[in-house]
């Protein structure tokens, strides 16, 4: 079943879900595995006709193993109330912790026309494509991928625009400082 | 003459000023011109041994020029109350704007060692040296530094950490959304 407020982004407004540079979720998915990593280092890298993306992704993780051999991933927006979550599957790998999602209470679910895992309780989700650049992923660890699908919670991103001072404050986004330290996503201010 | 509160970062702990995402200055130098452009698509690349960042750089940009040509830049971070100076730069091109710098009140220095333009009143400087990605360069628009020398606002970033709640609120860091709208970096929340 869809979260409630789960809610079809244009993919030409799709890269304002990134724009503001928030930590994601990185999730992926190979047969029956399934899996999910956080990521600061992603970021838009073109927006319009083909909205892309950039992510880093450590050779040391399942995930990008996934994303590999799968050629599809997404990234997904953790709120503040998800901090722990996304602490959690940021340090443990699958690789070792068998039961990892689970020990993190992690769920997953898949939206009509794609079988990309989605991470619930997120408020933006991007489905992308891989792009393979073998180079920049041997060398950079850097993944670019299209963006196929984008989703949001209507409840803090709507008409292209995230609407955070009027929505609960716990589904604010968030961004990764270091060893689990986030800064939440504050108030508007107009250049 | 240096700004006040102007500090070296060390290099290990540079990409901290990044990671959360921030909108950026782009500067850059050619003999006596300097440029100075704003971008949203900044991150880290890498960390530790050789600190690196990406950032995406029009090709309808002078300042892109200037880096290509120099092989040099500087990423840094402007403050909340330089969100309009962000938006003008970030919307005014030098190849039209002969005064661009001048109209939207961007004052440069340089610190010892390097030749860079650094921008006054923002709270991180990454001195950068450009990683020749030709192919990156030309489909994606995506270049690539290595961090040479860093700095911040001491107020705000001291110890590899960023103290926004304790400094006065126009430092903080700003997210652009679209259309000159910023979000605010918050407060802190651990994982």
């Amino acid at each position: 079943m869809l979260p409630h407020h789960f809610t079809p982004v244009a993919l030409d407004k799709s890269y304002r879900l990134m724009n503001h540079g928030p930590t994601v979720l990185v999730s992926a998915a190979l047969g029956t595995e399934v899996n999910v990593m956080a990521a600061a280092w992603a970021c838009v890298l073109d927006y319009g006709q083909s909205t892309k993306v950039t992510v880093v992704l450590d050779k040391s993780t399942r995930t990008r193993e996934l994303v590999e051999q799968s050629g599809h991933f997404a990234l997904q927006l953790p709120t503040k109330s998800m901090a722990t979550l996304t602490q959690g599957v940021g340090s443990d790998s699958a690789k070792n912790v068998l039961d990892k999602l689970a020990k993190h209470g992690v769920k997953t679910f898949t939206a009509p026309g794609t079988n990309i895992p989605l991470v619930e309780g997120c408020v933006g989700w991007l489905a992308c494509r891989l792009i393979p650049e073998p180079h920049n992923q041997q060398t950079y660890d850097l993944f670019i991928g299209e963006v196929i699908s984008a989703w949001a919670d209507d409840r803090v991103f709507r008409n292209g625009h995230w609407h955070f001072d009027t929505a609960p404050d716990a589904l604010r986004t968030i961004h990764h400082v270091a060893g689990g330290e986030f800064l939440v996503t504050g108030d508007v201010v107009r250049g």
